[in-house]
């Protein structure tokens, strides 16, 4: 507190990511990173770029970043917005297209930054209770609002809502932005790109972070009309001119580029996790139906927390949070078959040690 | 303009950084880039840090970064902020320590991002115009303010205001913030760091683009007592928790060690901003007197776009700003001592030809 501070700086609450623990040997499935590198073609153009060409700002208006998309997902670059890291790009989004009279819906579970970027520009909200299975019901948001916004698949539930769903929200939501937050899509679900060219209300957001192994690089976008993403660069152009570093352009246009390696690594997750559904649901364990790269997991017989710490006590760290309908639960990144068997390991160790 | 757009969006006017052509060969002195390359052993560091680990989060609260600039400085860490480049950085210091009920202060002539970013978080200001000889007047600023912020060496001008003026100002205002923004202070400015133990409400912002030869990795600092950091920290948090990729924070820390080559490259470029402004004067251009790596010119018989539109035509870009007051001058970055001979030859033979 300080007699400096505005008073929007008095009134938040920051958003508290998962812990980034800086001991080696740790089996850390608390942050959904995926478990399989990046792309080496990503990893050797980043490599090309470190050159003293670094001295240099970088492309402002990211073009061949957004040709790359663009190209990839048969959009106009027009239709395109990138930022560093989704994060950035959903900050803009709720400033540029989330900003109204009418309160913005999302569910009462997800993620957790929706309320602070809320506080941070001053936008009212409703949460929307998802059922008891932590299903979304789509007619649950036919009321007035100043926007929709909800992951899909939902985090950190891992459901997935199916794309005529969506449609229909679309069909009956015309007067204001539903921006889609597909973070954890390709692990699972179908993408809302396929509907932007028929509703101009829809965007789309991604990310490099999960699906594309690429959380220490920092890149996000959004898809949809030209005029949303023209509200995003109007945002970006009076915030920061240049948020993707040379690096980061170069390493993300070559990760979409190597489209057989991303689909094999998505692959493999997806495999993972079926295995390691099996094998949880074997020890007693109630999994949602996961289309992410991670689960969320309680045991009817133990107290989350004390699982959490057992599991931290092992070396594997997991997420846990203590909202209400999910303080038992513990959200579980999918690691690799190893890390996966010794979390199964862990966690037979434990429930015979109570 | 779109019913989607929130109000905000509609009234923005974005800052229009100075252009980037994607043309090889040019000779660029538009965007006061560094001529020498970035730090060898910063190179190295971010090549080593293109690993498997990309996969990863970046620390979030980048404490190495903050370590090494405090130790920099003799400062503690709590007094550093980080971000995604300068512009980042003062885009959070606009909203957490800048946005009051009273307007804030700065130069009719100065960084044109200032205004925009009153525009986006919706803060009133006042312009004081400076002296004839484009020079700060401290004793304009003492008046009722909401905080108070102008670069040191000033932009476009080059203009530096002494390190006892700042404190003459800091003693006369203390109920607001004073933020100086020093993007340019390594080429031959001293910086106010020095003075952020006396007074509470003093900000120093810096750059890693221009002294540090980092333009295409984006990371940008602040400095200052521990609440006004706190203050920035929430606003961060609120925004996007990961805004340094681990590239950037591998190539900075680097950077911020090989203090020779900083100071051997910052030097080469004061020298040839001498012999410059010599050549210059020979020439019959006014040049005002600059601490940064650019110089404010005028040409009392000579149009400064035709100048420009001729030089460009030679492939030497130099930027024009239409402002008022200005918009007879060019901003000429310094540019190695073959680029500076390029743009010496190109104006005589302008001024023979006309």
């Amino acid at each position: 507190m300080s007699q400096y501070w505005s008073k929007v700086v008095h009134a938040l609450t920051p958003y508290v990511p998962g812990e980034q623990p800086k001991i080696n040997n740790l089996i850390k499935l608390n942050t959904n990173e995926n478990p399989y590198p990046p792309s080496p073609l990503a990893l050797a153009a980043i490599r090309e770029a470190v050159s003293e060409d670094l001295r240099l700002y970088p492309d402002p208006n990211a073009d061949q970043l957004k040709q790359t998309i663009a190209a990839y997902y048969q959009l106009s670059p027009q239709q395109v917005f990138v930022g560093n890291s989704s994060d950035e790009v959903l900050a803009h989004v709720f400033l540029a297209l989330l900003k109204h009279e009418q309160p913005i819906l999302f569910p009462d579970i997800t993620y957790s930054f929706y309320p602070v970027y809320c506080g941070l520009y001053q936008i009212a909200y409703q949460t929307i209770r998802l059922q008891d299975d932590f299903s979304l019901h789509i007619a649950d948001y036919q009321r007035p609002n100043g926007g929709i916004i909800f992951p899909n698949p939902n985090a950190p539930t891992g459901r997935l809502l199916a794309l005529a769903e969506i449609e229909n929200l679309l069909c009956a939501n015309r007067d204001s932005v539903v921006v889609i937050d597909e973070a954890y899509v390709d692990f699972g679900g179908t993408s809302a790109i396929a509907l932007v060219d028929q509703f101009p209300n829809l965007l789309v957001v991604q990310t490099l972070s999960k699906s594309r192994s690429l959380a220490g690089l920092r890149v996000g976008l959004a898809i949809g009309h030209p005029d949303l993403i023209a509200a995003l660069e109007r945002v970006k152009n009076s915030f920061n001119s240049y948020p993707l570093d040379r690096l980061a352009l170069a390493g993300a246009v070559a990760a979409f580029k190597d489209d057989a390696y991303f689909k094999q690594t998505c692959a493999a997750v997806i495999a993972s996790r079926t295995e390691l559904v099996a094998q949880l649901e074997q020890l007693g364990f109630e999994v949602l139906p996961s289309s992410a790269n991670f689960v969320l997991i309680r045991h009817p017989a133990h107290d989350a927390k004390q699982i959490q710490d057992y599991l931290r006590s092992k070396s594997i760290i997991v997420r846990h949070f203590t909202q209400a309908r999910i303080d038992q639960h513990l959200r579980v990144t999918i690691g690799n078959d190893a890390q996966c068997a010794s979390l199964i390991v862990a966690l037979r160790d434990f429930l015979q040690g109570h």
